[in-house]
């Protein structure tokens, strides 16, 4: 590791490193180098990030548009230090002239925790004695405290500590055996842990105590099943192959395939970031997005009772959707043919990390593209669609996100998140209600209800940066049934509204609207429809935040208060809660909110806009969520309208098409990309009238 | 062909014949003995239908729980046949006995168009001396007739004609060339056809006319592609395969598959039809749905201008989602291992017909079905999904529908309905303006708005045929931010509302709470969560039906004036706008309104309900949708809640499964089912840290 490391650095140092596009994260030598920059002068911090600065937009147009003739933007590096005594730096490193270019010492805020900082909690609980003392009061012997863990969430905000002093609530857990799901085993208080002191400060009681749950292990390990249940013995294998390989190049992280081109960058935040995303039309490159990203997130949990207003996790900004990020596996997490992404990192004590496998880049088959048949002749033609994906799996303590962002041939793109992993819960003692704030999910497992509310940034760049948002929603006319106008009463339209400034551009969504957005380029009209080129933002996921108008999460979480914010476009503002989110006390309200308070008045019609996206879902949990939760999707689509001047993905191969002169002729069609090897389930030939394409021609 | 019937029949009436599944369709046999024994009473009419008559549920039900020791339902055909002078009959035959059970003349009602009915009018329309005059008006001289063309639809309702004469509207088209898509030359006015008379009665003719396009052909068609542009080469193929072949069984038309069993019907008006829905669930076969079908369809053109508001095609009640399915082929409309079902209908003159490869029955991945990483020791299970599609294909007209039921192995079932095929437009004069009602998709093409909204019939089951239904919201808590019950604010909660007549069973759709629909057994309750075993309906694509109330549409289209209908199951009550449909004038209207407004104080509370429900989507065209759309789909999901008591396919087996156990003895888990065949997209070797299964281990 060193040695392969000293190379890495001194083959940067000789100059003859590649050049990176100005997007790609930071690789380990840059990391180590940026490391080394600020050792030089702070020696005395460990590190919490140390991530890609992106250069600005203005600048990246720029280079983007001439990438000979424009100096390539600097590499600098994005840096979160903590010192002694909860001491937080930003900085920012020049690794291009090798200096610190900003040091600042940021009062009151608390980066991240990472992994590292989650990691060390456990054993501090299981070795405190009022912690030791609580167990003992709800079943626990102190011979027992390895058995107790715990999930050492950041403290999100409790006013009675503040943001000055680092700190954690320890979600506390039992595991009769290592192998058992502590989930099952709730215990019912929350010590509260000072990172920087690694002590135990507090300790949050309920008024009404639960004993240890007392309920059999009920686990979904291949071990506990194989004991168990044994495994079902009648799914069979399904492979999928390529023979001549994937559809898509990558040069570098600029990813080309079926039209597209996207840069994929990875940061600890976000995850993924999809940037410069352009569509190839006939030979015109044609910009779409700028960047998208999955920015922040939250998710609150509807119990009211102390402390569990706490429980409403920033798994983004609290955690890091990078950071968390699962090291893939082939044939497993994704089948097929794969192209892998590692993920660099920085530890705490400024080493570069390394997650293997944390982006996984392949295709799927994605079923009919289009299709038509002519009544009068059977002339047909069908195409097959494929789509693309690129995504990253997270676990946030208890669940796993996994996100998928997904190309499709026609144009569209779609983001789509699974949400599985394991429920938090909370110990019900015997006879006690779940309801209405929960659910008894297994006998004294106490599943509360929550939300996961995502928010999606949208830089929209549709034939350019300049474009305007406009809310569209699906109305009947006004005029009555019966007058000149709608006699028979059926007349409806698309009523769009545009948004004019940031301060007024809030909107909610109405599903009896078929609300959507559109981000359009109104200087540029479809020479068909001479309607504005625009890629229409399509989401039905979209539960409004629930704590209610004051409360602390609608205070912290203020992205989360309207479905849709749009703001102009800036380069410091990528985080829709807040640079650093735990302990933010949401008084005064940090990111959007702020943003937009701060200038109310700015124009929005055909300027360079942003648009944030909040969506998401409400989750009353049941007992088939336990103890591992199947996957639930959930889908947010980007689709071309009056974008392309004709369907865009009319010359893919179909698998089969006969045109009316061929059916009278009594000659077959093209028989084209057919999967040779689909087979009839339960043998025999195939019983179409052609015998070639079965009922096809 | 003659001589293979002729052999069934004979074995038929010989008593050889196999004992149906009362569910089962007609055979062609069956079709074949229903025609001769009409035939033998009434031999002056055509067959518009002879469908399974469905027995009733009461006697299926005795028969579902003792097939051995209860009599087999007996086989009845309803049919439906036209005489002179458009005189409708309906009748009941006995096949068994061999006998009419009832023969009624239907006064005032005009059953379907079937595809015979559509094929003979564009002939008519060519021929006929005032639509020649019409095209020379509009620039197609006479000698060009044959590259007129005519979609014909049925006339939905027009207040001029009534319902007495079988009228059909003949919606025109060109083709320069018998290859040109016909869609993008459409003529600006409408004939009327007799279908008893067979002639043209009338053409309604619009005050502006509008000249035959001048724009040049835009073809989708290979030939075209191949002339046009050229077929994109970077497609690479992408093969399914299951060397041991599927994992479902079938026997008859009762598929299992991972704990389903369900019975697949097909009729003529609904398709696909699914019935006795069970969950083997640990060694209990519980049953979830008795019956599941879409029943109707209505897509409503928003352009008000006469005579479009004749546009609202009942894609199902009037043509039939059965008789318009395509013939599927191997490796083009599906991959992988295919079952398929064929389809046997009558044709007018009463011969069996029959459509091959009618329903498709095949598996595919779906990706991960749950997953857990513990932060701790990155113990990991991982267990990849399988799903089960039924499906069909059908083409009504310019659109294609295509219909996937999807089993999940967690208990949830899917209806995705994907959208393609092609617009219906109208013809536009240069210079004038599409909007607000329609878009120009192509010069001088008009397509106009239009929804598309479903009827999906679910008659739960769910442990039984008692249940009820409860309207589900998502709200937050009354009690104020900073009140002793809800301090912080963050309390919410589900507020069911309980369904208790069918009077009180309409409800619409809310976004903004999340509303779903549960079907719930309150006479069983989960015995963790104490809540009733239910299936809950979530559904995101409800737009509400656009014209206004009173308007013809409204009138005609009850069904989807609300989002969901609850009635109590009667056997008779299958079709929501009513058995025959065409030429209805909605008023009164049929089906669900006229159902519900005879009996409005049925109560519903545990009683064997039935769920209509309501959902589509609003379509505003673009040009990417034209010639040809991209699919678009749909989904609607029922999924199990409170009905497990633990999540249900935690015994699929997964791909990776370690526990800690295993990590802290340095052993790596177990390596499951993998798709030994995906590879790196570029070579090499699998960078994860074990080498066996990446970074899982």
């Amino acid at each position: 590791m060193v040695l392969e490391r000293l190379q890495q650095m001194s083959s940067h140092l000789s100059g003859k490193a590649v050049e990176h596009h100005p997007f790609d994260p930071l690789t380990k030598d840059e990391i180590a180098k940026a490391v080394a920059i600020v050792r030089e002068s702070y020696n005395d911090v460990f590190f919490n990030a140390v991530t890609l600065y992106e250069p600005p937009k203005a600048e990246m147009l720029r280079w983007v548009e001439n990438t000979e003739g424009v100096k390539r933007p600097k590499r600098i590096a994005d840096v979160v230090t903590i010192g002694r005594g909860s001491k937080v730096y930003d900085g920012l490193v020049d690794l291009d002239e090798g200096k610190i270019l900003s040091w600042e010492l940021t009062e009151g805020v608390q980066p991240l925790i990472t992994m590292e900082d989650l990691q060390n909690v456990e054993s501090v609980v299981r070795k405190d004695p009022e912690v030791i003392k609580q167990c003992g009061i709800v079943g626990i012997p102190p011979e027992d405290m390895l058995k107790v863990y715990c999930d050492p969430w950041t403290i999100g905000y409790d006013e009675r500590f503040g943001s000055k002093v680092r700190l954690q609530q320890a979600l506390m857990y039992y595991r009769p055996h290592p192998d058992d799901c502590q989930y099952t085993y709730p215990l019912d208080f929350c010590p509260i842990y000072n990172a920087d002191t690694q002590k135990i400060i507090h300790i949050d009681v309920p008024k009404v105590r639960r004993q240890l749950n007392k309920a059999k292990p009920i686990n979904y390990h291949a071990e506990a099943i194989k004991k168990e249940t044994g495994f079902r013995k009648d799914i069979k294998p399904l492979n999928i192959t390529q023979p001549d390989g994937v559809s898509f190049s990558i040069d570098g992280r600029t990813l080309k395939w079926q039209n597209w081109s996207v840069h994929i960058g990875f940061n600890y935040r976000e995850g993924i970031v999809l940037s410069n995303i352009t569509y190839n039309d006939k030979g015109t490159i044609r910009p779409t997005f700028w960047r998208i990203s999955l920015a922040e997130m939250v998710v609150p949990y509807g119990n009211p009772e102390r402390p569990h207003q706490r429980k409403h996790a920033f798994d983004l900004g609290e955690y890091g959707g990078g950071y968390m990020t699962n090291s893939l596996a082939l044939g497993c997490d994704c089948k097929g043919a794969i192209h892998y992404l590692d993920a660099d990192f920085v530890n705490r004590a400024g080493e570069p990390t390394t997650i293997k496998n944390a982006i996984c880049i392949h295709e799927e088959d994605a079923g009919v593209l289009f299709k038509h048949t002519d009544f009068r002749d059977e002339s047909t033609t069908v195409t097959r669609a494929r789509k693309l994906l690129i995504s990253h799996i997270f676990t946030a303590a208890n669940y796993e996100y996994c996100v998928y962002w997904i190309f499709h041939q026609d144009g569209t793109i779609q983001l789509e998140i699974k949400l599985t992993g394991i429920l938090n819960t909370y110990a019900l003692a015997p006879g006690e209600a779940a309801a209405p704030w929960g659910t008894e999910v297994y006998p004294g497992v106490n599943a509360h209800n929550h939300q996961h509310l995502f928010c999606l940034r949208l830089d929209p760049n549709v034939d350019g940066p300049a474009n305007t948002v406009f809310v569209a929603d699906a109305v009947a006319a006004d005029a009555p049934v019966g007058s000149e106008e709608n006699f028979y009463g059926n007349a409806f339209y698309a009523r769009k509204t545009k948004v004019e400034t940031m301060g007024a551009g809030m909107s909610d969504y109405d599903g009896q609207l078929s609300r959507t957005w559109e981000m359009a380029n109104t200087g540029k009209l479809n020479p068909f429809s001479k309607k504005p080129v625009s890629y229409k933002l399509v989401s039905r996921e979209v539960p409004p935040l629930l704590p209610k108008e004051g409360s602390l999460v609608w205070k912290r979480a203020g992205f989360a208060r309207h479905a849709v914010h749009v703001t102009k476009y800036d380069d410091a503002q990528l985080h829709p809660a807040g640079r650093h989110v735990p302990q933010t006390s949401g008084s005064p309200s940090q990111g959007l909110p702020a943003w937009i308070a701060a200038a109310p008045s700015t124009p929005l019609d055909q300027e360079d806009v942003v648009l944030w996206h909040t969506f998401g879902l409400t989750h009353f949990p049941s007992p088939e969520d336990f103890p591992v939760m199947p996957a639930e999707p959930m889908t947010v689509l980007l689709r071309p309208r009056n974008f392309f001047t004709s369907n865009p993905c009319m010359d893919v191969p179909p698998s089969y098409s006969s045109t009316p002169s061929q059916v009278a002729a009594g000659k077959g069609g093209i028989r084209g990309v057919v999967d040779g090897l689909s087979r009839l389930a339960f043998g025999g030939r195939e019983k179409g009238g052609s015998g070639e394409c079965g009922g096809c021609s």
